[in-house]
């Protein structure tokens, strides 16, 4: 059966976004720290319609992060609008050609047609909780493997039901001090590392779950 | 001037003790996992008094670490002992011979005459603040650099004053979801990355503060 993935950038106290989220600091007071290596990487910026960037460890990482990915599914948060009349508009933080490529399955409370955007990335809206989520996104994926993408609540939903095959972390070289945390509330989690990459930027860490 | 480095193991979600410590698992539930790697390395073997254990990275990393130490600072909860009337007795956890084999200056509200132990350990109790002890444990050490060795509270103590000029950290496979944070009440803290090495059964990352 295909494997259930989930990859995201944490800060050495293992924060997703810092403390104090604005409109001028959407991931908080020096969250942009957590994502510095990312945005700097060749492959990176190709996938988000950028020119340049740094080829490198971290610039393959991000290839092949999206390598056999044939589905992924993301948090509601991740996608973006509220719960306010103007969700039904909202098109996810991405643009119309989004970088996935694949289905994607966004976790929500809103019923909503599904979106197509070009490229080939699909939005679905999930109602019926993460399991159902999960069994549409192997069956979009067939033999690929699907990416759980984040953000911080929904990983922390699939750690607890005991759904996620692996766990790959980008450590960040920064102590945010605050914020929303990664790993809380999931209770006992034993891992296996499998696989350490790093740059002068940031530690990857890839573990087994289980 | 010398550096103040700290060197400490934690979990993969941060924390340094498990949760509900107890006298059957004074590490706390599931604890003992965040230091399973060192335990069976021949270098931690040695240094306590052990035979055998295995040779490789982190036995290396664990000789390593203790070269070029001069003296070393830890809180009173790492050293051991209450408040209650058996503290003068105590003699930490390490027997007769601790394996530091320079001064070790401890953190406590409890003066006491300087303990010396086999081996050239001698704890000495300082009462009036970690720049204090930081002092006197620079003046021991001479040339050579302080390590930090724990816990957590002081390792948070010397981190809000500015004090830390490295961090090298261990990090065990395991989310233990609760227990004593390392990284709590510290702010903002940016780092460079230095060195990444790795095991199949840790990571050790060393970072410059500030």
């Amino acid at each position: 059966m295909s494997q259930l993935k989930c990859q995201i950038s944490v800060s050495l106290d293992g924060y997703v976004a810092g403390p104090n989220p604005s409109l001028e600091e959407p991931l908080g007071r020096n969250g942009e720290r957590i994502h510095d290596w990312v945005v700097r990487t060749r492959a990176w910026r190709e996938q988000h319609g950028y020119e340049g960037g740094e080829d490198g460890a971290d610039s393959e990482i991000v290839d092949d992060m999206v390598r056999g990915i044939g589905a992924y599914i993301m948090g509601r948060n991740m996608f973006g609008g509220g719960p306010g009349p103007w969700d039904g508009e909202w098109r996810g933080w991405w643009g119309d050609e989004p970088p996935f490529h694949v289905p994607v399955f966004v976790l929500t409370h809103h019923p909503r047609e599904p979106l197509e955007m070009q490229g080939g990335t699909t939005f679905h809206f999930v109602t019926d909780g993460i399991e159902a989520a999960l069994e549409r996104a192997r069956e979009a994926a067939g033999d690929a493997d699907v990416m759980l993408a984040g953000g911080a609540e929904a990983v922390q939903q699939y750690l607890r039901a005991g759904l996620v095959d692996e766990l790959f972390l980008h450590i960040a070289p920064v102590v945010l001090g605050g914020g929303r945390r990664l790993l809380d509330g999931v209770g006992y989690v034993p891992l296996e590392q499998v696989e350490v990459v790093s740059s002068p930027r940031v530690t990857h860490v890839r573990y087994r779950v289980g």
